[in-house]
């Protein structure tokens, strides 16, 4: 009987035992959050996107936007820090197609999906950027044609289905001149090389940097795309600081109710050894970096500036 | 003789074969693009974001904002499908609090960063969701306490340093009701609850359904968030369709110059076996499913609707 006991005993011991050891071992970490640890939080980010202020390159047809400090309805003044505490800001944009964008089909297409319909899927995706600036550097007027994606897939291997990808032109090295606005030869992307991207790629969309896909008088790339339910990007910038292959984007946009393009945001997730790009915790994240100066209205350009 | 030349060969041969070899293997697949593949492509997606209207719930110290659609500065009427091949819409947008939020200091101290000086690091990062739905049930002014976040950490493990922790009360159920930006009592976060998570736990920022931080008369928690540098989502949706740990958001807002918040777009990335969202390919993406309606401008409503 005592040896029943202390077999007993020794089980109890072990049961014990055993419970604490699974109390005190760290909780496992969530396979994505694995990911972000892992993959995303070591990486280079890259911001793709223009800012938008009023005197930024836009087509003449749509005509000027304007910003204003929002103004209090009861007293018609606006709010500053000093009275009020806070300030916001009063915008007058004269159209959705301004700045870095996403256009969705029903920008040309009425019987496709509005920006507030896409699906919550263009959200992250494998980031392409194909580079045709040394040929815009000879032919300002050059398009991307289905031999440069050819000649991409033979240094990189195949476009993966579903991916972003962007053309490089150098052409936003300009902006903001506003004369970008008004030329007529810019670099585009040939409507064989948007048919060979969607049709044989089966890509997510592409994206240019110039305010349109094509300089044919009938825009036939964009007509293609936004007529058959396709998405671009316009306006995109800094592809001269992100890989040809390997890195990510994400892709964020207002969700404004029938729109029909505007104010996006692609941030570029590059490997950790990328030569550009901030790391996180590189920069002061929470709380921020205090600035030089304070913001203020300025009342020539219309806006808050240091 | 003979057997050297034969040695010769055989080498020769055997490094044609290995060249012949290397240049037939696929490609190593970049990192980032594997982690693409093997997590995020196969997540669930769930929009955290509410559609922006001209009708939605804002404080009406801001006033009402208005759509129109685009007009051609040359004849003063607006481009149509029917006449001009595409449209574009004209927001006349009294504030930038507006929707969904992503409010940056600026919004309450100019000597921090407006909306186009965040880091691009503010892309994609672990989601965290503490809900209070239960006690805002028995109290509409409930405010997150630092205990809620204890007994989260104690069901879940630590809160990651560097995440994105949304506070789920279930008061944007009732989105679009106009009424909710004039109610005095409403689910909030503590100062205190705000203080722990970003002095102890070193979060990137939190994010409440409701318009503000807490229903204190001074607005105390939004004032020491945004005076000191931090930054926060206002009027965050469909957290009842997340998980309280192991999901991911990423963060997209447009870039305008010296902005103070607004517009904002979060996206969940859920595990694959989560029970909401929709994963890549659900949906037709590219191209995008033809609706059964046609866009049209109502001028009751005062925008573009099916």
């Amino acid at each position: 009987m005592k040896k029943f006991a202390l077999l007993c005993l020794v089980i109890f011991l072990s049961f014990v035992v055993c419970l604490s050891i699974n109390a005190a071992q760290p909780r496992a970490v969530p396979p994505l959050w694995q990911v972000y640890q892992q993959s995303l939080k070591t990486a280079k980010y890259v911001d793709l996107t223009h800012t938008i202020a009023p005197a930024i390159p836009v087509w003449s047809g749509f005509g000027p936007s304007k910003f204003e400090p929002t103004v209090n309805p009861n007293t018609g003044k606006p709010y500053t820090y000093q009275k009020d505490g806070f300030e916001a800001t009063h915008y007058d944009l004269s159209t959705d197609q301004l700045g870095t964008q996403l256009d969705p089909p029903a920008h040309w297409n009425p019987d496709y999906p509005a920006i507030d319909e896409l699906p919550a899927t263009f959200a992250v995706r494998p980031l392409v950027v194909i580079p045709i600036q040394n040929k815009v550097a000879g032919d300002p007027n050059y398009h991307l044609t289905v031999k440069d994606i050819q000649d991409w897939e033979t240094r990189h291997g195949k476009i993966p289905e579903g991916s972003v990808v962007f053309v490089r032109s150098d052409w936003s090295k300009e902006w903001p001149n506003p004369e970008l606005a008004k030329r007529k030869k810019f670099p585009g992307v040939s409507l064989q090389a948007l048919q060979f991207l969607h049709l044989q790629r089966k890509i997510l969309f592409h994206g240019h940097e110039p305010l349109d896909t094509d300089s044919t008088p009938t825009l036939e790339g964009e007509a293609w795309l936004l007529k058959n339910g396709y998405t671009q990007a316009e306006g995109v910038a800094n592809l001269d600081q992100v890989p040809e292959t390997g890195a990510l984007v994400t892709i964020g946009y207002p969700k404004f109710q029938g729109g029909l393009g505007g104010y996006a945001r692609y941030i570029a997730i590059c490997p950790p050894d990328w030569k550009y790009g901030v790391s996180v915790g590189q920069i002061s994240e929470s709380p921020l970096q205090k600035a030089n100066k304070p913001l203020r209205w300025d009342q020539q350009l219309n806006l808050r500036v240091r």
